[in-house]
């Protein structure tokens, strides 16, 4: 069975939460895990230490520190100690909670970059509207990208697709402002011409609505839009909750309403609810890394642990690694 | 009573939907109108021809007509007389459910650019969760833009939610990957310097989750990111509605539980349902002009010609040309 190191101390409600989800995977065999972070802390929140690894650490990233800052003054922190464990071949995979602009840094820094990968970039998961799942690379940390950029999205999100997904020959599209080729910016305007060279199954632009519609499997973007898209999306879900508890419990008429539909709302609220995908995988880094929502409750940690747990039993990185150099090679017998 | 020039040609199922909603506006006393288009094929969806003028056009600008094309070869075209009726002060605004870019090509060509604005921009109005409303611009068309193009977006869509929305001190945002000053991208970061220095609310950077929380009442972005912003949350109402309606019917026990909901579900339909906003004003442009979405229905029409009423009785484009001379000539005292 595979062993994933948790980042114990980040998430907005460190250390709880955490523990408890990993406890959790460990209780479902899901996963052995290593848990990093104040050993007391952590302790506290266990309910049995069977199977249970403790490495303890005094330093934590915080939720809202620079990046560059916790680069340079928390390398003894659970989340780099998580990613060395990874790099020292302790562990299969890392999932942390914790302030994700740190993470990729850190992730980088301690796991080192895939060979021709410039920007490792987060990938996450989305419900579609005909039951499948499309993927948005890059999700957020990657601002200001180069078409080159864009182009290693592509390629590590088609890698993605295709060996975690399932997917033969995963539809890749660049988000754009509209379909035609003649919409776009500068960006996605060479991108575009750049990805019909590619040896995948590129289909050109879609429009904001098409992340759920199903007519792609992997959506590339620049890291700002990924995560204004993602963001938007989550908004929604937010409102459209609020909305109906406060409807819901409004009258007994609406009660019962409610308790007809009941699995109807169920169902709704569990493709809305990000802690069903657990987390997003950061992909271009040499190891597994699942990068979770920093509200995670203990179901989102459970989940992404399974998460890491399956891209190291596919070999996720592997697949990258074999496209991108794959890709290379076409390159290289164009050239002759 | 204002009289209002449709473009009767545009939009994905043009003529009837426009003429029709049109027609509906006429009869609620909403505004006078002119229709512009085949004389023929709009008389056949009229019930009436009472209190309604037609002007007999033969040119006609296509959806997906690219903008630059139609502005040299479609001078004659419905969408382009409709500006024409307007710049000669026959109508006190334009309705068009037509090409987007070129709607805004020729709004821009035909009434000219207000002093002072580089680009004109599409805000559109968004509901959040604490029933108020909020402004989202540029909503689409101004893509790769400079940091003084949002700044002026900032100052259009302050004047519009002052004078249009009644909102006194207006929350100026504007839309990022995060809200610490160090998220964002290069050109946020500019723009975020800049705004500091404007006689605005301006309270710094949101995320996609805030469009709709409350949090803010004009956001500003550049038109990629705001498109792709606007069609997430198209994507995601259409997919909830797809939701609820297969499921809906699915069972006597679902639709029992939809006869009592039945109140709650024509609150959520409405609330994302773009035709109760009818359309997005164009601003920025000498004259008031309503583009509508291209699958609008009559409901949408009439509310778009209710909006440019609205509009245009509240000296929507006098109070940007105050705004931003305003603003003019506060700098020229500062520069003293």
């Amino acid at each position: 069975m595979v062993k994933i190191a948790i980042d114990c101390m980040g998430g907005d409600y460190a250390p709880g939460p955490i523990v408890k989800g990993a406890e959790l995977a460990v209780h479902e065999n899901i996963a052995h895990v290593v848990l990093l972070g104040d050993e007391k802390a952590i302790k506290s929140y266990l309910s049995t230490s069977k199977d249970i690894e403790i490495v303890h650490t005094t330093a934590a990233v915080e939720m809202h520190e620079s990046p560059s800052v916790a680069l340079r003054k928390k390398k003894d922190s659970s989340m780099n100690k998580a990613f060395e464990l990874l790099k020292a071949g302790h562990v299969d995979g890392v999932v942390t909670a914790g302030n994700s602009g740190a993470a990729m840094a850190f992730a980088i820094f301690t796991l080192g970059r895939l060979h021709s990968v410039d920007r490792p970039a987060i990938a996450t998961l989305h419900p579609t509207i005909d039951e499948g799942t499309s993927v948005l690379i890059d999700s957020g940390g990657n601002v200001d990208c180069k078409p080159m950029h864009l182009v290693q999205f592509a390629i590590m999100g088609d890698a993605f697709a295709k060996s975690v997904l399932g997917i033969k020959r995963p539809r890749v599209v660049l988000l754009s402002n509209g379909e035609e080729e003649t919409k776009g910016n500068d960006l996605t305007r060479e991108t575009n011409i750049l990805m019909k060279y590619m040896d995948i199954n590129y289909i050109g632009y879609v429009e904001g609505t098409d992340i759920y519609n199903g007519r792609a499997d992997v959506i590339v973007s620049d890291g700002f839009v990924g995560n204004v898209a993602l963001k938007v999306a989550e908004g929604i879900a937010d409102s459209l909750n609020a909305f109906f508890k406060k409807r819901i419990t409004a009258s007994i008429k609406n009660k019962m309403g409610y308790m007809f539909l009941k699995d109807v709302f169920q169902e709704l609220s569990k493709k809305t609810d990000y802690s069903e995908y657990g987390g997003a995988p950061l992909l271009g880094v040499d190891g597994i890394c699942i990068i979770c929502h920093g509200k995670s409750n203990e179901k989102a940690i459970k989940n992404a642990i399974a998460m890491a747990r399956k891209f190291a039993e596919k070999g996720l990185n592997q697949s990258i690694k074999e496209t991108i150099s794959g890709y290379q090679s076409i390159n290289r017998e164009k050239e002759k």
